[in-house]
């Protein structure tokens, strides 16, 4: 069993330690938390162990009725590999810490890409992580292109990559964050996206803008993508990505028309914190005109990064290699899992005459 | 075993269907819906029986892969009790099936008063349904204010009270409902909400105003309560309000200050679609100053009605007392579990001296 230390323990953090806790090799070695509020309190109830960022927080924490096991760097002594999600620039500082004790750490897109020796994506770049001391999850809207581009530049080569990131404004009790009432270019032209994927698809064209808009809940991506050896149509492109279980198609047909209802479905299946690990893949929205692949997809900005932590733990410990640590992944958390279109499954078994 | 209907698979609907299948002494009979959607497509998963509306809706079930097991005139039939969750104005239609087949019906506050024999609140005034052919159940906010107020009256005698609803837009997937950037009084002057409250508690003094604003997530209430024979300190109405299973008390200290801290503690929980069945109560934000007692409270307009649907059941069919039902509805549930605020035990033990 491959204990893992969870260091940060926000909106990532409560959701890698959730998931490790479902996988059949490894277990949460404890969580290390900066202030004891509600997320404390519910790890508590669970029985997860909680330590404090340092001994003001212990205190903080012993006042507030919530037991440590100690500080973060107990946790790091005690733990195989960490994960850290705190918030951006605080992993940096971290990595001393880990680095000092021989710890392979994950850390999350917010960090530089230097912060790593290698950045990381399940589906594109699994094996580069391989003996790594230290891998990068990339960001949530990075994730979801990475799982996006890697199967299509697989099956027709991926020329170029033109994608618009349409993003929520926060995260739902990041009520300080703006905009409130704008629609906003962020940054002012093309966005760090693109090097970001180009971190584990190096090869592939890709250039992408990013706007802030007053939601929190999810991002809701264009893409637009040339392809070097286009299938006859769009039907074969959908067949190639129904065969991916992290992009979930979302149909119309079933009344999911934005991210509004996603939301919902979120809640109505059993999923913890309702998450959509998934990219959501509009159905209705793939095209193909020529050599130029379109589509809308949605991604849980909160959750989409999590089956990629799971497999870094993996990656970096040299357990299993890329396709059966994200079967591993998928079948505990039950990526792939809920009924959101009734083609789906129809979609995946080959059509005799297509391309 | 009570076997329950349940007319009407949105967003109360699927609630209270879930919340059926956790009780010892009931279970779902079936439930009825006008399009298969996503939350037929995921009911399914879970083996509830599927009803149509009508024949029509019958085949495009059928088209869409999903199997029904009739229509809703079959559900009844096949139903001890009917909750009727259609929207508003469909359950005054469907009325006239239930007495036809002298089905006992649970309908909800959306509709007029006069759609059933009473409205019903479980802590206020369970015992007028006993023996009624149909009940419904106060709306989101009325409950929310019944629930506050008759434990009040209770202690202190409500001499007068007055609050004003601020009003969520719509739910997270009514995405075409407004207002989208404004404050909106609704309606203009003062609003049904008192009246409604004063079907339950009828000699209960209340006037009420309503506000609209942008956001999906839950209601927020000013109250203001006149007291007859006020405590000496807020102290003691804390104390009096944490004894109120179905008041919940949020606050600062853990980090809980707004409705989008709400959503995320009702996800990092582990409840069915993160539902927040209580009053959630801001601790910090009750006051006394003199015979007045002031607070601010917030309400999930999406599920606090399911654990009163739940009792108007049980009420209705005669099984169990109001004390009785709303122990089993809260255990079965788990309402009033959540660790949101360290000084809630400490403040339901009584303390020497308070009033």
């Amino acid at each position: 069993m491959i204990r893992v230390g969870v260091v940060g323990y926000g909106t990532i953090g409560k959701r890698v330690a959730a998931a490790v806790g479902r996988q059949s090799d490894m277990v949460v070695a404890g969580v290390a938390k900066r202030s004891p509020d509600y997320a404390a309190a519910l790890a508590r109830e669970t029985a997860t162990p909680i330590y404090a960022s340092d001994e003001d927080a212990v205190a903080a924490f012993e006042s507030a009725g919530i037991r440590t096991e100690g500080t973060v760097a107990d946790l790091v002594d005690r733990a195989d590999v960490v994960v850290d999600a705190t918030p951006a620039g605080v992993g940096a500082e971290n990595r001393e810490l880990y680095a000092e004790t021989g710890t392979p750490a994950v850390l999350q897109g917010g960090e530089d890409a230097d912060v790593a020796d290698v950045s990381f994506n399940a589906r594109a770049n699994y094996e580069a992580a391989a003996g790594a001391d230290s891998v990068r999850v990339l960001s949530c809207n990075c994730t979801g292109l990475a799982r996006l581009l890697a199967p299509l530049d697989e099956a027709y080569g991926v020329r170029s990559a033109r994608a618009t990131l349409v993003r929520r404004g926060g995260d739902p009790g990041q009520t300080d964050r703006g905009p409130i009432n704008d629609i906003l270019p962020d940054p002012m032209g093309e966005s760090h996206h693109a090097a970001d994927v180009r971190e584990v698809l190096p090869d592939v064209d890709i250039r992408t803008h990013g706007v802030k808009v007053p939601t929190t809940v999810m991002h809701l991506q264009t893409v637009r993508v040339r392809l070097d050896d286009p299938p006859a149509n769009a039907r074969s492109v959908r067949r190639t990505l129904a065969a991916e279980p992290r992009l979930m198609f979302v149909t119309g047909e079933f009344g999911i028309e934005g991210c509004g209802d996603l939301m919902d479905v979120g809640r109505d299946s059993e999923r913890p914190r309702t998450d959509l690990w998934e990219n959501c893949v509009f159905e209705e929205s793939i095209e193909l005109a020529g050599n130029e692949c379109t589509l809308f997809q949605a991604i849980d900005q909160e959750s989409d990064v999590v089956p990629e932590n799971i497999d870094a733990i993996r990656a970096v410990t040299g357990v299993a290699d890329a396709g059966e640590s994200r079967h591993m992944t998928d079948r505990a958390l039950g990526v792939g899992s809920l009924p959101t279109s009734p083609a789906h499954t129809a979609e995946v078994a080959p059509v005799d005459g297509d391309a």
